[in-house]
């Protein structure tokens, strides 16, 4: 794996570089880790990564690694950048011949993301985009709940992911995480509706099996000066005809990182909270509430391979952003070994495209004062 | 007090009079609590009421009683009918010179909201609405808090009341209380709406002290051949420029009386559950989250004042239903001894008021595909 | 329903009224609510009691009761003083032909409680111990899950019933509550043992059908200057070869009423806590986690018929406190039908008895420094 | 760093592994992972390992690494092998030069324990134990707020560490992992005390930093044919003369991995539950409960440095686990920096020591029917 971000004092950057530890699939053999070469050699080195290996752009690292015998380049790159940092590399990367793992949300804007996916198809290379939350085995439980029928049709869903670390003006104070996610150039037209709108959206998306039909969005920018959305609140309506509501914000002072799904169907409910991820709550018709934990009893199996200790042995935030790239390291070797996996488990460039409609959606439905938009 | 409605059998007839009985202060003298005289005595009996004040009627009861001595004769009413039996009971019970204790919504339509309104202030008469769940505590402390100032600006809340118990036909199946509530002629435009959406709406503007000034109102109807609402998804913008969702349901299946709201500030957060009501969670800038539990530390006198029993010691749904009940009663007592209490702390016709005009503004919208209604 | 102790500011005494209150089977005619006849009647006076029965004294109180034609009189008396003043007035109303409610633990010494319990069976008058948090519906389930063989055998238990209420020296702060509780005689040769152990041991065996066979106890004294025990480590033996723990505290700082239980069975295993007393957590060897809920799904009628309201709507502390009086009142009124009632469900001498006997043992074994000692 | 034990199937070998890829300091080189050569060198070629550093034996392994220049050997050895297999790899590596990190119980008895201190001591070599739940970052808050003097002084601790999947004979199931855990050949004389209970009287004593002064413990031998305990109740006395108790159990149905605490002081109160890290709960004399998390807001320094990811991302076992790992290297790398650290954060060979004091304390005491019995 290269890496293309991710330098010293990133959160992202370091957050791949210990999930991909984990499972120990993965190493990281090079990277652009900024677009300082002084930075991204410094970043490297810390890295304990040779010198020759630290480049200064992710297009040198690219052509050079390109130029490797196959058995000692990077086999695929890790695109951890700001939103307008990702097409670029990807399409370089993919057009080079190596496999592409890149944040949400795919791109800047709409245009890149149809563009990419198009990339990505006439590559023939893999691509994977960091949905982490559908790492979770849990999430794999509720999924699995719900494509088997257990609970019905289903019929309503509520999502909201909360965050309250905007809340004052943190962009002011030097806090480059904020900076960069309050800015439209670096962050395109959506500001909380990317940064983790996409997310819930994925999320849903995910655990359902429904698509988002239409959307109406009543999007705030409560902090002073900020030009993309902290706030949002939405109604959907699935294809199916159920109907939720999906809140976001990054202003709701006090929630840290309040991921939360519940869905509602006809013969039975559930409800998954990322803060405390080794539970999964649902509700029966004619029978108690039963709370579900990694490896703990009555789970399908795409739960339980998912879980890599004992019951009781919380995983977390780390491990599910594993469990992604694990499944992406799976499908390449599967590739390698000409076996074929039928329906690869991680979010692809569709899922991306998917996230930025769905923030087009949104802003638009928002000019409009909240008018139903089909996404 | 004098009951109408509320017969054996009746949910919510039992629940007052339970709730009337824990302070002491308010004994049930008579009722017509069927609109069959024979039940009525029969319901009266049971209740160990003297048959003679058991009525026939609630005319009956209101001539026959304003016809005794006063200091023999009911001093209020109390109305736990279904809806379209609220109206012409309490205008009549107010014309002859009694107070009303009515349960929400206020009246079936619009019109008589407005009217009945009218004939409180015309009276002169006392009349409460029992929105019982502002009647907790710790929605007490909430509401004090942000009163207080002391989470800054309001800018975002979510509120929820979740049901299951519609999710099937129920109301095919001699479910009394599921039959009515589905009827258009005994409920009104609004199902869930006013049934429990009106409880969400009134507990909202009671914490916050913030009206909602518009509403996107996207309703379900979920259940096979239903007229009205079961389900529900609103986009609220409150008078401050705040923003928020509502949701309401009656299908959320595993949902027992979810109500439960979150108030986002400039300053701090809160969060109340009714399901567990002893507890009230809070978020700060720069402090820890604070969890505030009935009597114990850190709480306002307008919550301390409201616990009966030692922190630890749980109330629940009746404590609070009485202290609206505790509160009118008060209130009825300084009358008497000529005190002017400021601000009587409990739902009142214009609560009643605001309630129906909350659920025509979601029918309204709704039937506009969910465009933008003042309330 | 005549009352002894629980005068104006009594804590226990307003819970006993408003326990009663509730159901509305009982109602409060008479009382000697203080050892002060003037005091007693301005208690009485305040609960809307006509003069001439609020008594001086109890002793008045039973003999001109006693007086009275049959149907005026009171049924029974409810004793809610400290625990030195059970005895005497519970002895005097049972010869006096009074059924007798009373206020745990039962006596103030072994001997009393070995002579009350006898009085009891010479006078054939139904005798009721409040340990009312066997009221709780959800404990009937567990109970009934025992005893169904749900759980199969038992093999570990954990109770513990920690308050911090006298982490510091309230007593000395004019707390008249504390002041008794901390007073060897009005409290008995037990402090905490006595005020809440009893409690705890109670509903061990209540849930579990199991009698503590011996026990090994380390008592604490933290409190300056305190001759009782305010708190305590106990090691349970039960009858059938389970182990346990037993905890008990008023300076677990920060604690409120914390009431819980966990009983571990061969085939499954429950946990109940008595501040959020509206879940029943359970666990299964081949099933995931099931989590009852008051009215929800999957109880057994013991449950059910104790539920006064639907699901979803909590009910705390003073509605299982009036479940055990609803009981004793149903046991009273099936006498006077000339029904009997098996197994009436409410804490009578014997388990007073055991109460003190548990007081004794405890209290023994600390002096032998924690020896095991046969309950 | 080179494994011994921890084959492929192995629990806790790839727990180590996981643990220590997420900080990325260090990196496994080596192994000697069964007493089977053939075992050893599949399991080493599946962690990608070089065929010539999976050895038949730790003794190979020791001596060959050893042989090996300074800038390509091992620097430490993992020891993951049952209790019995503990002693002899970890002093032939100290003996050769080699750092050690142990998993815990330290030795299979009290000779061994004592007799590896001594050659800790005298190596000169560094030595962890893997009491991995200590390096929890909110277990480093507790013990920050005790030995700051923020609950005062210490009264009561209650400390459970629950499991429930020796509930059944698993051992006769061709469970590897509860095979040795019954056996009191690998086992040592502690069964449930050596493998869940040393990380509770660990966990209490790093968290309040007060020894135990004498316990009373009683054993259960529930399972059929178990010769070691496989749960437990004990009474504790601290060295300050607080009380409290500690419960284990593997027959605990339905627990998972239940290791809790509770810390009562005269100024405050905590508790911390291992199956949801991420929440210290406290309580406080006169103000309300306060609830930490992670990188939230009023966290001591001790905790912040712990935490790797932003506050509401879930930290779960793994990283706690990694915690020891890193605090260990930065030892090591301080050591060869020639950089003091005045008090390293990992537990060590005295801890080691204590914990099997503990073990013998216990049993003793349970041979001797629960006697006091000094640690």
């Amino acid at each position: 794996m290269g890496m293309i971000g991710g330098g010293t004092g990133s959160f992202i950057g370091d957050v791949h570089r210990k999930a991909v530890a984990i499972d120990g699939m993965i190493e990281l053999v090079c990277g652009a880790f900024s677009s300082s070469a002084e930075k991204s050699i410094a970043s490297g080195k810390a890295l304990l990564l040779p010198e020759e290996r630290c480049y200064g752009t992710y297009a040198e690292m690219i052509l050079k690694e390109a130029a490797l015998p196959e058995e000692e380049r990077m086999d695929f790159v890790a695109i951890v950048t700001p939103n307008h940092m990702h097409f670029e590399p990807a399409k370089m990367a993919l057009e080079h011949g190596f496999h592409v793992v890149c944040d949400k949300p795919i791109t800047l804007t709409l245009e890149e993301a149809l563009a990419l996916k198009k990339v990505v198809e006439q590559s023939g290379k893999r691509f994977a985009l960091t949905h982490n939350y559908t790492g979770n085995s849990l999430v794999k439980q509720a999924r699995a709940m719900v494509a088997k029928g257990d609970l019905g049709t289903i019929r309503k869903v509520q999502i909201q992911y909360l965050q309250g670390w905007l809340s004052t003006a943190v962009e002011t104070t030097n806090n480059k995480q904020a900076a960069w996610r309050v800015d439209p150039k670096r962050s395109g037209i959506g500001g909380a509706l990317g940064d983790i709108g996409t997310h819930a959206e994925n999320l849903m998306e995910y655990i359902t099996g429904l698509k988002i039909e239409e959307l109406a969005a009543d999007l705030g920018r409560f902090g002073d000066g900020r030009i993309l959305d902290d706030d949002g609140n939405l109604l959907l309506r699935l294809e199916n005809g159920a109907k939720g509501t999906l809140s976001i914000s990054q202003i709701a002072l006090g929630e840290e990182n309040n991921l939360a799904i519940k869905v509602y169907g006809t013969k039975g409910s559930l409800e998954w909270h990322q803060e405390n991820p080794n539970k999964l709550t649902t509700h029966w018709l004619d029978e108690p509430m039963k709370v579900y934990t990694p490896n703990g009893n009555g789970l399908y199996p795409e739960c339980l391979q998912v879980s890599r200790i004992p019951a009781g042995h919380p995983e977390g935030y780390l491990e599910a952003f594993a469990t992604i790239y694990k499944n992406f390291a799976n499908h390449l070797l599967a590739d390698l070994n000409g076996e074929i996996i039928e329906n690869p488990d991680y979010p692809t460039a569709a899922d991306g495209l998917r996230g930025v409609q769905f923030i087009y959606a949104a802003v638009a439905s928002d000019n409009n004062n909240a008018a139903w938009t089909k996404m």
